[in-house]
């Protein structure tokens, strides 16, 4: 099986990085790819940089999935995931959906912890929404840190994240945590050793949904039609 | 009052038509402004087209916004419009959320008829469910005209609308019928003279929801943040 | 266009003040006339005031309605407006839906701040329910002012909404405030500007939305039926 | 115990047959008195008639509810039950919300037959969704017959009723049917046995669910406050 | 009428006490029977326990309920009840969903206080869920007591409830509570004489809605089919 | 990996085929075994059946899980499910909530398509409810064969699947179809090509979510607490 894993951003710095952490949580079987855009932002923080990968996620998905079984978009915005489940004749899965399909089996009240602006929370509460899923969904919640700054001091970062999941369960009794971020990828154990609240990781959950509709052969026609 | 209307298409065909639809429903001291995009598709009825116009409509709206009280996108796919919201410090209106919004006084079950293409039914559906109404819409349904076809013989157009406008009431018991695609603004009255159904048009419902939301001073920052 | 606004209570004290707040919000050529009931409560803010209002309203509308092209209840618990649209041939809005209808365009949590009494709010409540809004409306809150004090302390109405709004965003997020009495028609504005928060006048929705509709043609029969 | 019902309709020719009804549901220890009111319509078809008992009810209840633990109003629209929820410190029951908490004990999917005008069809839609179980009741459908006209062959009204709860079944899978119209109380058991499809008589279920609250203490002041 | 109790546990320590709480609220006219289980967990507030007597409820109920008009189940999970509903040609009532079934009329924020364990919390939420009428329950709260530990010292649970029933109300505006453990019966209107706020008899609500079933004719074939 | 699958019966003539049909769907690395009940019903069709087999479940999950990552209980009514989420510190699922938790990613409308009687409809309706998705599945349709016989004739019995699926697309618009019958395991491929429906297979399902959840982590303390 090869997964084809799109980074919706104009660089392809995490590119590497990305695929280990999609790599550790795929079957051995499992062949994943990840590229990114030819040209966009530098992160999908703004609505602005929401609206511009749109089109360039269909365009490079449109000219690269041959040969792939499933295609994912690896950012927590599903950003053209619906539109792109019209047009290609395979799996499409974002990380927003696959944590959430995944994350109500585990658990009834939800709260996604995101990173940084504000404009992040009101975003993925729309994708939220969307999906129907809002009854789930305890609470979208923020971390004082930008995408663009996870990397340079993780520490901080999943201090942030437990201290948020705690005041989650604190406030609104939740039994799972979703990090709202693909830019948090590969912190979700951490953070769930030490609140001992369940953690789903973004990218761990849509290798694995993407991995489960090509097994059982959900594939042959777009999607949305 | 100064309302600037965008066509989501890489064409200015329809503007001065469009510009002429929009003033028969404003009032006499609203101005209104009709532009395109500099490119584009031709419509806006396939997924590939709904991504392409979304940064598109974001870009042209950057740039022209400056002297307008409020901004609407001229598709019933409302395009861009949510993310338009968290950048523009004004108004910015789509024709179906504008359109449910006084559908709703107006009746209690409502059903939506647009052209053409099935690609053009889920597309709404997922906006009427973002939208949070769709215990509110009994139906979405087309009729067998494409977006570029409707001016080609409008008295055939009408016909259809009439006929799924009957069926909906009577399948449906519906009080209401909304005219799903921009491309049908201007038939509403006579198929609600032909039918004795309500039904609402989408560009006259954006823009006397714009005048009021200009008027009721709703503005000053971005509607999303 | 001609509109007609019925102050469901039994005196005409408010009568030209609220013709003015209504004609500051509508367009140069609608025509607004206020009218008050032959006999009533002083104000609507118990149930009994509520119950007596509701015939004498449809008695009133059938009376005067002619010649005019719709029919507005001024007061925010919508009193009789849904067995109203059973009767008239012609647009009927109350302040509550129209407010709403207006709101969540604007945003997606919603906070109605009214006056005085808790009966106000659970009649609100109820009220909301009804239209099957409960999802978007975030609280119902009240500030310590009777609707026959408002005007008495305009200025400190104001610092009581004010105090309200921003506890409410505080508290709940909320995008928009709704003020929840027609007695503070006139103050959105005010409050507003002193909070940064979208603060919707009950009675300039109120006539937008019957603008809307009297134009879009959705006019000939009862709306309920 | 004793019990008020209050038949709100200006006239006294039904109270003894509802006063036996009542009482054939009712406990033995229970003690059923049935008035009118003192002036209204014949009976509650029209959003006109509706409006009129609102404050009737109110007015007679108040002045009548001395020395009784609970008040029914005997109309399935609940004409002026939640209003007056607030103002007695006593239970009051609507025949209709009566129906629906027993029913949605006895099955999932619930019709609700009502007389004559499709009037009363919305009128008691818009009472469903207020009561927030718009979810569990499949349909609300009419019988070709008047409220006044129901006594003039019961046995046609019956063979109306199993034909139309049969479709019920046939078309939406309902497990349990509500005589929607206290006009139709007594009717209910030869319905079940003619169709074998559960049959709830709102008399039946108001008297029994007012029984409960006495007996359950709840009283001592307004229910709504 | 004659009315069975199962007391889903393995002693029959309790059955004595109860049958007095259920004659309690019944009608004079009204025999009540309560049994237990042959074999059986002590008291229901663990999984596994809910899990034993499922099919214990419905064994003892296949056996013994001839000659009985209706059969509850004593235990607010209401344990085997919807499956019991499929078996028995007679009604079949929980005190969860019965309690649920009269609180909505008396108000519109519900909480419900439970006993002991989490556990219990959980079980109970899934109940709400199952019923549908999560919307309507503003919280499941706990006190620190055991089931088994109810009898020991009733004026402490007493006190324990008042304090829980006043923090509903302070935090979530409740007008009604329900007594969520079948061990608290007989507690419910100490409660409400302390606090004023309405609250709910689990034993007493479950008989007065079978009372009524059975009083409708709403028996003769499994009420799920 | 291993997973352990339950097949909540009591005898094991099913174990083989079906450690045959979860591992067809397996990934590589992961070892399945399956293991029935000492004693219990042939299979899962009556409320009786699904009572007994409830604390069997539970019983049978403690004594065995050691060792296993993950459990499944190989029933689409997902017998016990819930409740073993509350004992068990690891992964639990059921093939209904697996089979929505993807079928809701590859589509917006769902029809479940179970077997012979009719309780199995309103059980897995239940099932539905209570895990909030009602909304997304459109029907719940059965096809005139029993359990016990569906490996008489497969192919029959595909024929009938095939006929409903096209049913279910023309009568409700389904772009999902999910076998709601483990005993249907190993033929929704054959079923989505000739109908060209996406069909889900509910061990599929469930093994794909089993592997996702202790892939993710997802495990160290009981689900439900």
């Amino acid at each position: 099986m090869k997964i084809l894993v799109i980074n919706p951003v104009g660089h392809s710095t995490w590119d590497k990085q990305d695929e280990q952490i999609y790599k550790s949580f795929a079957s051995p079987e499992t062949e994943v790819k990840v590229i990114s855009l030819p040209r966009g932002p530098a992160s999908v923080e703004t609505p602005e940089a929401h609206a511009e990968v749109i089109p360039l996620v269909l365009d490079v998905a449109k000219r690269h999935h041959e040969g792939y079984d499933a295609v994912i978009v690896n950012c927590f915005l599903d950003p053209g995931v619906d539109l792109l489940k019209g047009v290609l004749n395979k799996p499409v899965i974002g990380p927003c959906e696959a944590s959430l399909s995944l994350a109500y089996i585990a658990g009834t009240r939800i709260s996604i912890i995101t990173v940084g602006s504000s404009d992040g929370d009101w975003m993925i509460e729309e994708r939220v929404k969307q999906l129907g899923l809002n009854d789930k969904v305890t609470s979208v919640r923020g971390i004082p840190v930008g995408v663009l700054d996870i990397d340079k001091d993780r520490a901080t970062v999943v201090r942030y994240l437990v201290n948020e999941a705690e005041k989650a369960r604190k406030e609104e009794n939740v039994d799972v945590v979703i990090l709202g971020c693909t830019g948090l990828a590969g912190l979700a154990r951490e953070v769930q050793e030490k609140t001992n609240i369940y953690t789903i990781d973004p990218a761990g959950a849509a290798i694995k949904v993407a991995e489960a509709l090509v097994k059982l052969g959900i594939t042959g026609h777009p999607y949305r039609r």
